[in-house]
């Protein structure tokens, strides 16, 4: 019994990928990036916020600072009278203090002046005369006001290891500071083509030849996982051949991929030379799939290399399955969610009709279902989209959704 | 009455990008570029196949090339006879002459030689003596063989204009010797912060500023989006300094994008900026969304001009509904499916109990339901995966999919 008749037992993709992932560990290389140009790499290190951020008491919204207590009791009938005493400019430290009695101007997002402790909304206000204003309503202590520290404390993780980096997590890092990011290096994949019958893409095929599409078109699929996928060429059906392009190809991999010949007797010579590459060789060759059965597992010193059958619509569906996980098994990459996850909501979430609400959500699997628990920070927290993986949109008619419902929640 | 109040009657996210879109041509500006990096680009030219492909005819089976008629009435009990006269040799043109009663041995993929018109399955076969074999079941003329032309015709049309090309699409250009394709060229989006409490976020900000983190998270946004985009700086909230800058970066874009100040005097300010660069000018300003209420469509001498809210969520959630379908739009781009479609299945699709079978489907939609319409075609034909729009797994313990089931198509 030769050694591929002995793996040639079947198995399911789950399992195989169980076997091969157990004998691979993930890459241990990375590298610093610059933030702005980090999407989709996956984090190495899980970066800290040096800062407090925001790191000065932050209005959120148009209209007067003032103290809290200032405001009580106020009412349309019966409005608290305050004494204008200045504005604060964007961007500056104010230059005013608010005494009791008194307010100051500001703008969504200035800096709130000494003093004052809230922020009362232009609308709820009236000018009177010179020098005055009517408040209309009363606020609370740190009402419309974004206290320091609440978008990211210092010294919070920002976001976790094995994260794909996405537009929101590099706000996050740059508005703390943090212009570098320490993410996993792209696995090197190697593809490696055999058949007689096969030419370049760019040659004209003889008669009885064809071109080797394979290749490239693997090499885009990886990339787009993440990987720096390169193409070695195609090798002839000999084991001397075969083999030696191979071992060039493996000894700068962190996965290889053979592209089989397609006939039985050019898949006997893959695993073959697989056999060869390293230790211990062949997990499994067969999976319980169609088309792709005549697939090669393997794991050749720390390696996974990886024989797909030559045929283009079962090489594709084959990598899919198995490569590009490996692929996100050697980048350390925490599970993908799928585009669209179907959820139960954990609370009510209210909306207005004629408004179409978007809401970041939280995603947590229970008992196999999703649930999606509303992240309701304020609006121009940037980190209520980094702790959100995907957002929920109440439509335009709607008055909310109830707690319990069941929701598509678009993973962002 | 001024023009910015003229125009604040929210509108919906669909009504404003329809009024949008209305203005806007897509982009006329092609590239070639070669097929191998082409993933992801979209179709401006449809390519037209050069050849037949295969152009020649391909056995799907390691067997024995034979004459059909040969093989009429063979069974188990009644083998036929026929003589091996010789073997052919993967991608060479056959040395050997198939005549009646003679048969040559083939591998799945080698040409078909001159005489034969079906291979019989090594697995229906079996040696007798030396230069015989006996077939033990009938063939039909053509069976498992690949006509000439079945995988694509001569001069068909490979993929459509606007497609968003995928792995297998650069695999089918690739197979007909097609090296090249014209792409439509990357819009240039340009992006312009706006705020006196900005900093860049290379830089440390005084006490009241922050960073400007949403030029650099719009421009990965939109980068994703196939878009090139470039941060253009800060403009102070001054009318002169805005403008000036507004004016410089809508220069070189196909789409310039203004992440607003987040007061409402720095929003007016935007919105009197952009009403400066060109007409019809404004079209939109506020849109019945939470977050994201401010934003401004405009068309300004056939450019798109969106004015985001200033605070990062906001930004970024309106850039998603706003500003990506105005990339797709640039670029021509038929509509995007969702990453799984829920779709009813209009053919029975059989399987194997413990064999995952993936069925390449294309997908219709009539009367506001998808249709999944398998695709059947012998799994060595790259174009099966051309035409479909996603694939349908039937799971490991099912004995098939019937017509009407509702499944879920992966789309791919």
């Amino acid at each position: 019994m030769t050694q591929e008749n002995l793996f040639f037992t079947i198995a399911s993709v789950d399992d195989a990928l169980r076997r091969l992932r157990a004998e691979i560990a993930p890459l241990a290389r990375t590298e610093t990036v610059p933030v702005a140009s980090a999407q989709g790499r996956i984090v190495a290190r899980a970066p800290r916020s040096p800062v407090q951020l925001p790191d000065f008491t932050r209005s959120s919204m148009d209209g007067f600072a003032v103290r809290a207590s200032d405001t009580y009791g106020a009412s349309d009938s019966l409005p608290a009278y305050l004494t204008r005493v200045g504005e604060v400019r964007m961007g500056q430290r104010p230059t005013v203090i608010v005494a009791p009695g008194q307010t100051a101007e500001i703008a969504t997002g200035a800096m709130l002046p000494e003093g004052a402790d809230a922020v009362v909304m232009v609308e709820r206000t009236q000018p009177f005369g010179a020098g005055e204003i009517e408040v209309l309503a009363p606020v609370a202590p740190g009402e419309n006001v974004v206290q320091i520290g609440e978008d990211v404390e210092r010294d919070a993780a920002i976001v976790p290891v094995g994260r794909r980096l996405r537009p929101q997590d590099l706000g996050g890092l740059l508005a703390v500071g943090l212009t570098g990011v320490d993410v996993v290096a792209r696995p090197q994949v190697r593809i490696l083509s055999c058949g007689d019958e096969l030419v370049s893409p760019e040659q004209t095929p003889e008669l009885g030849q064809i071109r080797d599409i394979n290749a490239p078109m693997l090499a885009a699929l990886f990339t787009a996982a993440g990987a720096e996928a390169l193409t070695c060429g195609i090798a002839r059906d000999t084991f001397d051949d075969t083999l030696a392009k191979a071992q060039a190809a493996y000894a700068e991999a962190d996965l290889l991929v053979i592209s089989a010949g397609s006939s039985v007797s050019a898949r006997d010579l893959t695993s073959a030379v697989i056999a060869r590459l390293g230790a211990p060789g062949i997990l499994q060759h067969g999976l319980a799939v169609k088309p792709g059965k005549p697939t090669i597992l393997a794991a050749c010193d720390g390696k996974p290399v990886i024989g797909l059958p030559g045929n283009p619509v079962s090489a594709l569906i084959v990598a899919r399955q198995i490569v590009v996980p490996m692929i996100a098994h050697l980048l350390g990459a925490l599970p993908e969610l799928p585009a669209t996850v179907r959820a139960n909501l954990t609370q009510n979430v209210s909306s207005t009709t004629g408004r179409e609400d978007t809401v970041p959500v939280r995603l947590t699997l229970r008992d196999g279902r999703w649930l999606a628990e509303p992240i309701f920070g304020k609006s121009n927290l940037i980190y209520t989209l980094i702790h959100a993986d995907g957002l929920l949109v109440v439509p335009l008619n709607a008055n909310g959704v109830r707690a319990g419902a069941e929701i598509d929640v678009t993973v962002f």
